[in-house]
């Protein structure tokens, strides 16, 4: 449970690294980040959701905390802590938000000094737009939160990663492995951010179609408003997962589009029936 | 407008023809309904739905009717129409809720009697449930309508279906060819309906992945619960054009793919910023 003793930094203050700093604000504790623009910090401060933040690679800031916690993309983050985990204290605790995890925990796991440790998060949550001034603490609140611990992982960190996301409010706390995560995060995440963002590219005649379209569209293209660079580094972080989904997923289409060529009723219906039945499960 | 001195009769009483006897309450007309279960009927009446109902094809109610509104599946009202338009008042306007046109609409004027008039409509409106119970006429309220004339409607008719839905509170009231509409729908609706089917069918381990869906997820296969029966019918419809646009999608989604593969950054970022910048206009 973090506290008014613990110095937390916040390295990456966009949409989730900014909520996970209004989240923790009530805790009492030393609240740093350290991001790329000036502009980001004025905000952060003036708007009271840090104690103190700079743009700079602070040596003394880093040296202080006892929690990390990356709100980077996962390239960047890798190369951050490589160039400054020997700023350190020892026994910090090291966590982040990225959306894959094969290929970042255990690549900054294999370099990272002995005396840190670096213990795996993603706060599945998120929204359409981006940066500080849209963080907001709420939409971690009943969320999924997954912990990816490795052999390399003490039970204390697991422990405090699963703490703190009780203390910001999430919903379902789970483990994975780095490979069970990133299997499940290509089939529920990326393949249908792929699917809304290949449904607003099939058709060019949008503006025409907006006229007509009713929720059902509107729902299904939400996400395909994205994120283009980290986007595309998450699906080339994953690309063997994704690739095999969006592989199954065409297989369904095309099993389903067989039906309606054959006009064979009772096999559409199957279909239809076990769609249905499925996605009454969400709804529990 | 319809008002007190007319008689409407609704054919069809479930989520979408009982949606209309409840907005069409308020106009003070007399309601009345044939539909195939009585319970739907006694249910109607005791909560005030319609002045009179009956599970026959009486011939006496369906000569009293000013306006008929069809909420049947389109086989079925076309087989209905046949049997009992020896039975309608002369100068009666007929209308139908379906969510396909042609083969349809034309069908029905091919065969109509002279004296009275068949004019298509479709509230693209619904919801995951159905039956009269769940029936609601705020599902129609801002909803996009959409009236399909042909060569064989008067302005009349035309300015009727436009004033009804008017009268139900939908938001913009359009006008399409039975053509353009099924190309249309066949694209925001049956389309999306048939790729949140075939996202629920990819993966059989739903029990094990609901635990960890966001939003987004629940978002794209909302509609995957389906009433297999009706959207068989209406998916056999309009397969030209169904099948068209999901080959269509499967092209944009093979291109995604590719630059997964190949790992091209600059041709995927432009993919996500094509489907971001169409999306956008949705929002306006």
């Amino acid at each position: 449970m973090i506290g008014e003793k613990d110095n937390v930094l916040i390295v990456g203050l966009g949409l989730i690294g900014g909520s996970y700093a209004k989240g923790l604000r009530p805790s009492g504790c030393n609240l740093m980040a350290i991001t790329r623009s000036q502009s980001t910090i004025d905000y952060a401060l003036a708007h009271d959701m840090i104690d103190e933040g700079t743009i700079e690679e602070d040596s003394a800031m880093i040296g202080k905390a006892d929690l990390i916690i990356f709100g980077l993309y996962p390239h960047t983050m890798i190369e951050w802590v490589r160039r400054n985990q020997q700023y350190m204290k020892p026994g910090a605790l090291l966590t982040d938000v990225s959306g894959v995890k094969s290929g970042v925990i255990d690549v900054i796991q294999s370099f990272l000094r002995k005396d840190v440790e670096f213990i795996g998060s993603h706060p599945m949550a998120g929204r359409e737009v981006y940066g500080v001034q849209n963080s907001d603490a709420a939409i971690f609140h009943g969320a999924n939160f997954i912990v990816t611990p490795t052999e390399q992982n003490t039970p204390e960190a697991i422990a405090a990663a699963r703490s703190l996301a009780q203390q910001l409010g999430f919903g379902r706390i789970t483990e994975l492995s780095l490979e069970d995560h990133d299997k499940m995060i290509g089939f529920v995440s990326q393949l249908t951010h792929a699917v809304a963002v290949s449904l607003m590219n099939t058709n060019d005649d949008t503006t025409h179609l907006k006229d007509y379209t009713g929720d059902s569209f509107r729902d299904l293209t939400r996400i395909a408003k994205i994120n283009e660079t980290m986007w595309a580094e998450l699906f080339f972080l994953n690309k063997k997962n994704l690739v095999g989904e969006i592989d199954d997923f065409i297989a369904a289409l095309e099993e389903l589009k067989d039906t309606i060529v054959r006009e064979d009723t009772q096999a559409i219906k199957k279909l239809f029936i076990q769609s249905t039945q499925r996605r009454k499960q969400f709804d529990k």
